[in-house]
Formats: structure tokens, C-alpha cells, sequence
């Protein structure tokens, strides 16, 4: 089993697995180091004041257990968390409910739709047998054999029924690809037991861009495969019951939602709900093959003539190359094995082989077998039924089997979406871990799916879906590139990782990755070339802008982390997206980790007054509380509400200085702001703290009749840096 | 001159008057007395650290006269504020301008249309001279004489051309109440010199509901009357071009937005907009009755006989009050001057008055002026051409005369909608400032003029516009109730009036006022039953709502000012919407002014760390300077890197006390809720102020890679009394 090298991303030694801590990175050593330099300058901190030690027992250890309803459920808090090692708190189920009513109620359906959340431990347990995997990851790759010998031989009847008989060396070939590349990615699984999708595989031997490109290619590919195999069932399902066309978009948008709430509830639970279909799929295809062989037996095996068809197109190379790129369609969804490897049970790597090995196998077969008893019954693509409906019509001319066929392959086309449901999500996470994608995706939801990926690939197929209204049979043509993109890089890739290793028969496996790669290779261009104008320039184009994306996040991302981190800019100098300094930092050189310091902080507290009543005395209290100085503000729009509001200040004490800005064009926000500015300018080494308190009122529909002046004004001073805003809700309890 | 009794509402001095202070209202004595009393108690508060000076002079007197470019503009601080009164800084009109520059371009646009902003001094210099308030008052009134006639003869003709001259005597009855309303009016505008609106008189002498009766039927009138008038001005012009009739509506939309933008501009300026057309429609209507009657003097004043119609309807009484509350259509619109008695130059009472008798006698002359002409030349109503087009081709039958007439009909029509603009705002005005409706209708924008009244006019005249597609005039029939249930309330308020001041001459004023009050029931009576099946229902049901929203919205701000109010609740007990007490208060039944004192507040801070990087350290470093008791709160995903985290705490010094909660179902926001809820509930005497730093980076785009965490979590603590959210923002600089 080798494991490969741990590159400089920080990723430390987590490697590919998959947890939930993946939000939360551990620090590199350098890191560390500068954390305990930082730390030693600590203990110059101020002292708290006298009363400084903590008022309340944090571990809530001592917390009677009264089950008093709380503001955010109904239970008592001491249900809600329980105290787990020393000084660490558990929070249980109940600590995550929402506030209100209407959010409780939203649980509870969701709960319903989704499941019980799940606990983190439960990431084991919530992992595949092989039995379950093959359905889960193979519905992909097993639907697209009911298209793509028809794919095949509809490009080769261009050239007349005498050119059908090319389909039997080309399915050879194609048998070898799939062969070829299956072994190949077996390999990969080992090399790469947790997890090893093309993305990995590609960025970690050929570079950070060939690994984008390759995940762009995949991305595009999940989006299609969703779209059209829902398109594609819809279709089979409005076949059977024309009353139900006019509902095609609405009923397409319908699956896609299941399609997700299935996935939403987790890994294990999606597994169930497709397994017998493709089981039913591949038995009534196998049942197909062995009826059909019989009946070829009984008859010698003899080849039954094709009806004469005109000729279109003379038979030439690139008539052949279109074919053959046609029906390599046929191995879509191939990749989802090596991605999911870390959903199998342990040990995960030889799970995941094996079910690759099946996999595969039942690929060659189902096509192979196809193709020839398509040739052997001389049948010939037609627009009104596919072929497979012609086979399973010739082969069970009565009886309910020819339905039976029918009636799994819609199923199964319907949920060959679900494969990309189960690689998306894992191909961004790996990438938001790398920074490539928004760090959301790093996130599991309860039930331990990443339920931001899932909730993108539903959106994006979605969206596809009704821009096309629901025909997207046109986006088949386009559905190769992107994933013959992907096996590519990803087996250049691997000759690349057996050259390093030069373990123990690496030339036979770098052999057997180089025949993958240049076989796919061959189909990428035919595939990119010959369907350019039906549509794949669209991939051509989508994958250098998904590129170009996620190089633009990573890049912003390293600027934030290299602002953000702890040790010093490693080029010494300011970082290309430098912190501003906290106010206090007098020296701009000062290095990073002096920057932070408790003891280099000096307050100004703003209060700004609009009147006199309890709202604002309480936030002058808590101003004057905080024992830093402070500065009441009163924007006045006239001259003689000023001196009013000054003889009130007056009656009360005059216990905090007051400054009155008088702002003759009524504006409040614009003038407050400035002048925090100008206090800022003035003095930028003092940190301001502006206190402004919000009435806070049960209803919504009480909003209109507050003025949000805190929140402008919180949008007003985001930009200002050492301006501090702190936000005093004052309640009103009806 | 009278002036009103001050009521109960607080209102002071102040009265009617408008003006920009009326936002922040003076305090009442027993509130100055109870803020003296808590400033009494101020004085234990700590004092701050000897280091408690303000690091700041907060005059910016010493601030240097650099011109460095600010974030905020680009002026230099100095530029922005003058040090006016002792310790009073002015707000330079810079100050209030916007930081981005997509903002500074709205300003720039903003100010080509509606000119520099306008000092609140201003507001004096802002008011109409008698000639310019005519035309803005009055074209409303004198607008609805194109069609009042017309209203009156379309009914009287469904009993047959006989019928018609029954409008002889109607328009003499019309007449006089013209003169009692008017008069009556007269009386209103003395006793009321600061605005004397149909609410304000209703509120004072009958009561709020009555008041707000009015106000509801007022604003109903309103919203018609910029609808219906616009709606008939577009369709002057698309008759006039009919290429255009298919641009109708969004015509009118931009006709509604320019009357808006004109009104924004301010009172003086939208005067100056309307001068001409109503003085043009006065003048060519004077033309068409002297022409009128030089002819039909030069034939002996011998009526001309109408032809023969066909009899629909029976000549009843109720066909006769049919025809007398549709002439009374006329009339809307003479509510105007009294509401906008502040708008006039001083004296603004006298002015005023003057202004209203002129109107009223232009009003009587051109209305019975072309009732009679019209019986004189035997007109009767048709479908094609309006009377008053009819009677002008008569009149003019050569030469350009017609046209203008007609020109100036089409545009008067158009800009009586501004007659609303005027009287809209200052009646949200009145009722916002007695709690009647949302406050924001206090505040004056930089052009001194209501923008948010004026705003929320042109959007409900927008939308009723729309919503019947430009085809207003189904509207027409419910537009009197409105008005004369106004004034029927209204007249009714000042017999009320006079009774209780019984000053000199009290019975004979009292008496105007009450035929007045009496003629406005019976029109108003008339209307609402003639006229129920054709939309008055709709006024009849919609004013009811009207009063019960305002009344809502007036008990909501009277249960938030009784709770913010410095004196204790007058009933003795909690009031009803008790402020929630501020922790530390900690008898619950301490009086109102013991709750907000520093002296009680006792703090802790605490800092949510999810990773130790230098936004979390500062965030750190501002809790510890606060010199408070600090505690630090993780939230983990699983064990292990709750573990992990302690390390890198340990290894930093462990200088704050850190908890760490394990949340196995990875939510992060609602365990920390629920988590401060645990500490609050524990020690409810405990101020929590939660430091939550907010990485600020320049540019949207790069919005979505960053958790919405900090705000995620104010609204989730928002519910939580005792608990401050301190937003410390981390800008990063690129």
C-alpha cells in the first residue's frame, strides 16, 4: 500500500481523508513556533481588575438541573450539553435546534425528508459494503450502455448498412479501452486508498493546472450527467404516459430535488434507495443477452441481413473516429469508484478494487454482448424506437419481459444522476481543502454529507435542466470531452507517480497507465474534434474559465491565509494583502506576531445619542463600565435642538463628555461616520469602540417602524479599520 | 389668531409647526426630573483608569488643515466640520457624502436632478409666495372643473335632454356649498395657522379615530387623485399621438417618477415646475366663458336646445343626487391649502387664507361659469368628445384657440397629481410625529422635503397605476368619498372648536362650520350609496383598515416610549412592554432609573476562536485590554481536534481561560447560542459582550468565500438579553 508524499499545501498528514476537521487545519510547525514567541510577550498583558476571575463556572458543571425553557428550545441546558473529557463540553442534539417556532417546525419536516443528524464519530458506520457501493457508483457507467452502442452505430449507418459490420472491432477496441483504463484505475485505487479521483491523482504528478483542468472537466461531466439522465428518464416516463408531457420541466425539477434529499440523508441512505434498480437493470440485460444468444444458437449463430439503408457520408477515418468517440459515451461514470474510495468499508482500498474489478467486468460484457447480438439480429438505428427497444423486442416478442427491460433502463437512466451526486461533493471538497473551492464545501452537514456540493450540483443541473426546458439530449454530444479530460490527465498522471516511486514492477504498471492514457487521449481529441460544432466547444470553453476560477480563489485564499498567519511573510516583506496594523502597532515594521497585543491597545469608547431615554442610558452604562474613556456623540439637524439637548445633558450630570455635531442637511450616518474618521486620523494609534444599542421587538412586522440606524451605520464604518462596533440589544419583552 | 390647546401627546410647544427637530422631541419635565435623579446616581459609577483622559480632542480643533484624502471623500477632515457653538461641530455638506465611489456617481447623478442639499436654516427661505402657491395648491381643485361638469350632465342625461337643466339649480347648490366649504376652510386656516389639515382639527376637537378617519379617507384621495390624474393626462397625449398608446404605462411611470423628482427637488422648486400650465388652464378657460358669453349674449342669452336623448332612467331623487355628488368631484383638492399653511411666507396664516378665497372664487366662477354655457349651447354628454371640447369648438370655431384650450386641460390634469405630493407628506408628517404612522415620516431630506412621504406616494400611485394597466379611470367614482368624508370631519372638528373657545362671534362661525360639516355629510352620504356598486365600496372598506393600522402602529410606539421612558410607568406597576432589566439589576422590582447605572454592570467577554491565526488573536487581544474577565470559547467537530486545539493554545500560554465544546452534529453557531444561553441563565447578573472578528475584504466578489459566520451568529444571539455582540473588523489590505 504506498501512500503519497505529503505536499506543501499544509495538509499535514491527513492525506485524502475524509473528516470533518478538515475546516479546521492544524498549524504548521512554523506556525506553532511563532505562536509561543507571541505568547511570551502575552505576559506583559494588563491584569484583569481585582474581580478579574472568570464570574461564572464555564463547564456549566455546577448547573443545576432545573429544566427551565430556554430562548432556544425547550429543554434545559444541562440536556443540552454534557461535560465530556476535563474541561471540555459535549454539545448534544438539542443544542443545534433553532430559536423559533417556525424553525423548530422546519426541523421537524426536515427530519422527516433527511433523517436524524449524525455524529461525527458515525463517519465509519456510515460507509459502504460492496455490495451496496456497486449500485451507488456504477448506475452511471451501466446506463450508458443502453445508449452508446446505439451512439456507435447511428454515426456508422451514415455510411450505409454495409458499414454496421465496423462495430464489432470497434467495440473490441473499446472493450480493450475499458479494460485498460479499468486496470488502470484499479491501480490508482491502491496508489491512492484514500480517495483518488483524477483531480488528486493529476495534481499530484503533473502540477496544480492539469489537476484543475482535469477536476473542471469532471465538474462539467457531473452537471451533464445529472441533467441528461434525468432528461432522459423524464423522457422514457412522459414515452409512457403522454398526458404527462406538459409536465416534463416541473417533474425533471421534481427528481433533481429527490435525487438530492436522497443524498442529503447521507451516504448509506442513498446507497439503499438505488440498489434495485440497478440490479433489476443488469439482471434484465443479462437476461436479454442470454434469451437473445439462444435464439442466435438455435439458428447457427448466423447474422440476419440489415434492411439496405442510404449511404449519407462515404466510410473514412473520421466517420470511424466519430464512432468510435460515440460509443466510448459508453464509459462515463467510470470514475466515481476511485473518488468514493474512503465511502467503502475497510480496508477501503481492496473494497473499492473489487467492486471496480465487477464493475468493469459487467461493463464489457453488457456492451460486447450488446453490440454483437445487435449485429447478429441486423438491426439498424431508427428514430422512432432505440435499439435496445428493438433487441428486447425481437428477443421477447411476448410476455411481460420486454416491458420488464423497458421499465429498468428508464429507472436506471433516471438515476444515473445519482453517481455524479456521489462524486461532485467529493471532488470539492478535496479542491476547497487545496483551496481551489469555497472553504463551504469543506463543510459535512448533519448527516455527514457535504451538503453545500450536493446543493451546488442539484442548482447547476437544475438550472441546466429548465434553460433547455427539459430537451437536453442535445447536451449528449458534449458529455465526453470532460471526462476523457479526466482519465487522461489522471493516467499521465499515474506514469508519472510509478517513475518516482520505481516500486517493485513499476514499468508494467506505468505501461499499463501509459496505454490508458494515450487510448483516452486518442478519444479526448477524436471525441473534441469531431463533436466540436454539435456542442463540446461549449466544454472546451467551460473548462479553462473553471480554471481560471479556482486559480482566482486559490489566489485570493493564500492571501488571506498569508495576511492571517501567524509566522512572518516568507519573502520577509509585506505581504501582498497585508493586515492592517491594530491601532497601538505604532511601528508599521514591526513583524507580524507584535501586532497583536493586548497592551498595545488604548480605548476610546463612542457612544452615539440620539435622546435621552433607558435604551441610551444603558448603552452609556455599559460605555462607562467598560472603565475606558468615552465620548458621547449627539448629531443634531438644527442649532437650537443641539442647545436643548445639551441642557438635558446637563440636568442629568454631565457624566460623560458630549460632543454635539450640529449636520444642517439632516443626514445622521454620513456625519457620524466622518467624524469617527477624523478622531481616527487625528490619533490612529487609539482603537474606537462605538456603542450603538438596538431596540430589539418580538414580530417582524414591528420592523418598518424602527429606523435601522445600526445597522447603516455598521455598514457605514466596516471600511474604517480600528473602528469597533458593538451592538447592545436592548429588549422590549411583551 | 387662536391656537389650539397642546394635548396630551407630548407634543409641547411645538404644535403644528414642522420642523426637522421634530424627530427628536423635547423631553417632558417629569423626564428631566427622573434624569436628574439617575444622574444623581451616576456618580458612584467607577471612575475610569488613570490613563482615562480622552486620547482624543473630540472638537478636531487642533486637527491639522492636512488635505490628505480621506476613505469617507475625498476632503480633508477639516473641510468636513467647523467648530461652530462652544463644543458644537457643523457638519460641512462633504461629511455626508457616501464612501464608494458607485455611491459618490448616485450623489453626483442625485444632485443634477434634485440640486444641492438645503440647510435645515433654509426652511424659511423655502416657502411659496401667494403666486406661486396658487398654481402648486390649486391644481387639483381647478383641474377637476374639466371633468366635474360632465360628471354632473352624464347622469342628469340618463332621464333625457329635459333633464339637463336641472343642472342649472345643481350647480347653484354646488355653488354654495363651494363658498361654505371654502369659507368654512377660511375659519380653519385662522384657528390653525401651523397646518390645518382635516386630521389635525378631527384629532383636536373629535378625537384620534375620527382624526384618523379623515386621515384614511385623505390618503385614499391622494393616491387616486396622482393615479387618476396622471392616467387621464397620458391619455390626453395618446389621443393626441396615438402612436405612443402602446407605451402607456410605462409613460405614466416615468411621469409619476418626475413628479417625484420635481417634488424631491423641494416645495419652492416644484412650484416653480407648475406655474405656468395652471395659470394657462385659468386663462384659457377665462377666454372660453368671455368668448361664451359675447356670443351667446349677441343671440339675447336664448338657450340653444340640446337634441333629443333617448330616456334611460326615470327622473327620481336618487338619479338627482347621483348627478349632484358627481359634480361635487369638483371639489376635491381643497383640502391642500389648509394642510400646507407652513409652506407659505410669513404670515403664513394670512397668505394662506387669501390664497384659499381666490381659489375657491376661481373654482365657483369657471364651474358654474361653464355650467351655464354649457346649458346655453345646448351640449349635451357623448361618448366621443369631452363637454368642455365640445364647448370649446363652439366657442373657438376657427383658429388655434381650440387647440390650446385642450393643450392646457391635458397638462393641468397631468400636474393636478401634484397637488398630492404636496398634501401627502405633511399629512404623514402630523401623524407620524402623534405616533400615527412610521417615524421615518418625521425626517426631512437634504432638499427639506419629505422624501419618504413623498416616496411612499409616487409608489402606491405607481402601483395602483399599473395594476389597472393605465386605465384609471374605473377609479373616478370611488375618488369624492374620501375627500368629503375629510371634510365632513373636519368641518365637524371646528364647530366643536368654536363651541369650546366661545370667543367673539363664536355662533356665527360655529354655524358656517356646521352647514358646512352638514352639506359635506350629505355629499359624502350621497356618494358612498349612489356610487357604492361602482368602486365606493372600496373606500368604505379600505379607510376602516387604514384606522386600525395607524392605531397599531400608534400603540406599538406608545408601548416602546413607555418602556424607554425615563419616569416610572404612571399605572405604578411594570408597564406593559417591559424593558428587559439590564443584568446586574438585580432586584426585579427596582424602579425604571436604578437599571441603567455602570456601576451594576458586571462584565465577561468572550471570545469565539475557531482557528489561532492573527484575526483571532486580535480579537483576543481586544477582549484581554478591555481589562474585563475574558474567556475563550472552541467549537470542535470531533475530539481529536478539540484535542489538537488545546495544544496550540497551551503552546501560545494559555493566557485566556479556553472551553472547548465538542458539537458531533457540526453545527457551530447553535451550540455557542445555546452555550451563552447556559452562561447567562446561570448567572443572569452577568453582562456576556461576544468579540467576534470579521475579516473585512475589499470587494464583493470575493464575498462568497468567506462564512457569514459573524453576522450568522449576531442574529442568532440577537434574541439573548444580556448579550453584546462586538464586531471587531479585520481589514485586509491589497
Amino acid at each position: 500500500m504506498v501512500r503519497r508524499d505529503d505536499e506543501a499545501d499544509g495538509e499535514g498528514e491527513a492525506g485524502t481523508v475524509v473528516t470533518p476537521s478538515a475546516e479546521f487545519p492544524p498549524l504548521a510547525e512554523r506556525d506553532l513556533a511563532a505562536l509561543r514567541r507571541i505568547g511570551e510577550q502575552w505576559y506583559e498583558a494588563p491584569s484583569p481588575r481585582p474581580d478579574g476571575e472568570l464570574p461564572v463556572d464555564p463547564t456549566l458543571g455546577r448547573y443545576p438541573g432545573r429544566t427551565v425553557p430556554g430562548r432556544f428550545g425547550r429543554l434545559a441546558p444541562i440536556a443540552m450539553f454534557q461535560v465530556g473529557d476535563p474541561g471540555e463540553l459535549v454539545a448534544a442534539e438539542s443544542a443545534t435546534a433553532p430559536r423559533s417556532r417556525l424553525g423548530r417546525g422546519l426541523i421537524r419536516v426536515r427530519r422527516v425528508v433527511l433523517g436524524p443528524p449524525l455524529r461525527s464519530s458515525a463517519v465509519v458506520s456510515e460507509r459502504m459494503r460492496k455490495l451496496v457501493a456497486l449500485p451507488v457508483l456504477s448506475s452511471d457507467l451501466l446506463s450508458s450502455v443502453a445508449y452508446g452502442p446505439e451512439a456507435m452505430l447511428a454515426v456508422l449507418v451514415l455510411a450505409g448498412s454495409g458499414a454496421l459490420g465496423l462495430s464489432l472491432p470497434l467495440a473490441a477496441v473499446l472493450a480493450v479501452l475499458m479494460v485498460v483504463v479499468g486496470v488502470s484505475y484499479r491501480q490508482t485505487v491502491v496508489a491512492y486508498p484514500h480517495g483518488a479521483g483524477s483531480y488528486v491523482v493529476a495534481t499530484d504528478n503533473l502540477g496544480v493546472r492539469p489537476g484543475l483542468a482535469a477536476a473542471a472537466g469532471l465538474m462539467v461531466d457531473y452537471v451533464l450527467t445529472v441533467a441528461v439522465s434525468v432528461s432522459a428518464g423524464v423522457h422514457a416516463v412522459t414515452s409512457a404516459m403522454p398526458g404527462l408531457s406538459g409536465y416534463a420541466v416541473p417533474f425533471g425539477v421534481l427528481t433533481i430535488a429527490l435525487l438530492l434529499a436522497g443524498n442529503l440523508r447521507g451516504v448509506r441512505a442513498a446507497g439503499n434507495l438505488f440498489v434495485w434498480p440497478t440490479y433489476a437493470f443488469v439482471f434484465a440485460l443479462l437476461a436479454l443477452l442470454l434469451v437473445g444468444y439462444v435464439r442466435a444458437g438455435a439458428r447457427g449463430f448466423a447474422p440476419v441481413d440489415p434492411p439496405p439503408v442510404a449511404v449519407a457520408e462515404g466510410l473514412g477515418l473520421v466517420l470511424v473516429l466519430r464512432a468510435f468517440a460515440s460509443g466510448a459515451v459508453s464509459m462515463t461514470g467510470i470514475e466515481a469508484v476511485s473518488n468514493a474510495v474512503p465511502a467503502f468499508r475497510r480496508p477501503e482500498w481492496r473494497n473499492a478494487r473489487t467492486t471496480l474489478g465487477w464493475m468493469i467486468s459487467m461493463l464489457v460484457v453488457l456492451f460486447v454482448g450488446l453490440t454483437l447480438l445487435i449485429h447478429l439480429n441486423g438491426l439498424v438505428p431508427e428514430g422512432e424506437a432505440t435499439l435496445l427497444s428493438q433487441l428486447a423486442r425481437v428477443t421477447f416478442p411476448t410476455g411481460p419481459w420486454y416491458g420488464l427491460v423497458q421499465a429498468a433502463t428508464a429507472l436506471i437512466l433516471l438515476l444515473a444522476a445519482n453517481t455524479a451526486f456521489a462524486g461532485f461533493p467529493r471532488l470539492l471538497f478535496f479542491m476547497a481543502r487545496a483551496g481551489h473551492a469555497p472553504r463551504r464545501f469543506l463543510h459535512m452537514g448533519d448527516r455527514l454529507a457535504f451538503s453545500d456540493g450536493l446543493i451546488a450540483l442539484a442548482l447547476a443541473a437544475g438550472l441546466v435542466f429548465v434553460t433547455f426546458g427539459g430537451h437536453t439530449q442535445s447536451l449528449i454530444p458534449l458529455y465526453a470531452v470532460g471526462v476523457f479530460l479526466a482519465f487522461t490527465l489522471s493516467q499521465a498522471g499515474m506514469v508519472v507517480h510509478w517513475r518516482r516511486r520505481r516500486g517493485p514492477g513499476w514499468r508494467r504498471r506505468a505501461a499499463v497507465n501509459a496505454l490508458g492514457a494515450t487510448l483516452s487521449g486518442l478519444v479526448l481529441v477524436t471525441a473534441a474534434l469531431t463533436k466540436f460544432h454539435e456542442g463540446a466547444w461549449v466544454v472546451v470553453v467551460a473548462v479553462p474559465l473553471l480554471v481560471l476560477l479556482a486559480l482566482g480563489i486559490h489566489r485570493h485564499y493564500r492571501l488571506v491565509d498569508e495576511s492571517l498567519s501567524l509566522h512572518p511573510s516568507p519573502n520577509g516583506g509585506r505581504p501582498p494583502m497585508a493586515l492592517a496594523p491594530l491601532p497601538g502597532a505604532v511601528e508599521p515594521g514591526a513583524p507580524a506576531e507584535a501586532q497583536e497585543l493586548p497592551q498595545q491597545v488604548r480605548h476610546l469608547v463612542v457612544v452615539p445619542v440620539a435622546r435621552l431615554n433607558r435604551a441610551e442610558l444603558r448603552a452609556l452604562a455599559y460605555a462607562v463600565s467598560l472603565g475606558q474613556p468615552t465620548l458621547a456623540v449627539h448629531i443634531a439637524p438644527e442649532d437650537a435642538e443641539a442647545d436643548r439637548f445639551r441642557e438635558q445633558w446637563t440636568a442629568w450630570g454631565d457624566h460623560v463628555r458630549l460632543e454635539a455635531i450640529v449636520s444642517p442637511y439632516r443626514a445622521v450616518i454620513g456625519p457620524l461616520a466622518h467624524y469617527l474618521e477624523a478622531l481616527h486620523t487625528s490619533r490612529p494609534d487609539v482603537l474606537l469602540t462605538v456603542v450603538v444599542p438596538e431596540v430589539v421587538v418580538r414580530g417582524r412586522r414591528y420592523r418598518p417602524l424602527h429606523s435601522r440606524t445600526e445597522q447603516r451605520l455598521r455598514r457605514a464604518l466596516r471600511p474604517l479599520p480600528g473602528v469597533v462596533v458593538t451592538n447592545l440589544p436592548v429588549h422590549l419583552d411583551d
